[in-house]
């Protein structure tokens, strides 16, 4: 494999979008390069074997991307934790706080039983606010979070702070 | 591996979600158990593999988590059709009409060049309305649609008719 270091080369830096003032990274020129995105998804994979995951939960759109190949690399389930109104069971609910705009993620309840150790997957932390979601989503189950993987960590922003007790594990830092 | 057939055990129904009369196919057990998920990857994998798609498009939101999962099978570039207003570069963009409601999906208008061949992913085929905007989509890159490739489809709809001259294959059939 390739050295992580040339995983950048396939992030696009894509200035002010979704709005002025944020410097967007366009992950879409890595995920079409089946080497590139295998890699991303290998280096992903490495650091969370000894914690012994269950299941990966993918978060609604891009880290279903990452969280489906993950699953299947690991050889565990996945679980999709979804915008509002989209999951046809019951479900709980998160709101979270996003560094443009506010949302919230549901899972169904019935996602995870007592014992089962989740890791929370997504293509980039910025805030964390969405990862702390998902934590609190985990957690109500009565599973137990035993990760946040990432493709891309944001250092700029204190998402690490959001997900207390939660170890954080991400590729390319920015 | 099981049979096919006992894939179906991982398919829950759920009536009237996400409207009265619709009885939607719910695949989160599927997706939950790491074997069954594995099967359906492989089930959709095994009649493209003669055409020799050089990418996967995955259909925004459940079509990323089969399509990003059967592109690292294929060992090819996964490439994401997305709501409008998400993709970060110039789109192209396809309105469709739902079995509920309405959409349109984008691409980036670099996301393909031609000569590629490209493998259309969803998670279901109902109307064909989704798949027909996609196959547009790629063909408005350039590249050439080889196959949609769906882990469920409703026979009762006329899914297949609205995919001119695309070879539809499905897993499981309702």
């Amino acid at each position: 494999m390739a050295p992580i270091s040339s995983l950048t080369a396939f992030v696009r830096d894509v200035p002010d979008f979704p709005k002025a003032g944020i410097l967007f990274r366009d992950i879409t020129p890595l995920l079409a390069n089946a080497e590139a995105f295998s890699e991303a998804v290998a280096a992903m994979a490495e650091p969370v074997l000894t914690l012994q995951p269950t299941h990966v939960l993918g978060l609604e759109s891009r880290g279903f991307i990452f969280g489906s190949a993950l699953a299947q690399k690991l050889g565990v389930g996945f679980v999709p934790a979804r915008k509002p109104g989209k999951l046809p069971m019951a479900t709980f609910e998160e709101p979270y706080g996003l560094e443009y705009g506010s949302d919230a993620l549901e899972i169904h309840t019935d996602a995870f039983k007592t014992g089962d150790r989740v890791l929370i997957v997504d293509d980039v932390m910025a805030t964390g606010g969405t990862a702390a979601a998902a934590q609190r989503l985990v957690q109500r189950t009565g599973a137990q979070p035993v990760a946040l993987t990432v493709f891309i960590e944001l250092t700029s922003l204190p998402g690490r702070e959001k997900v207390e007790g939660l170890p954080v594990f991400s590729v390319l830092r920015y």
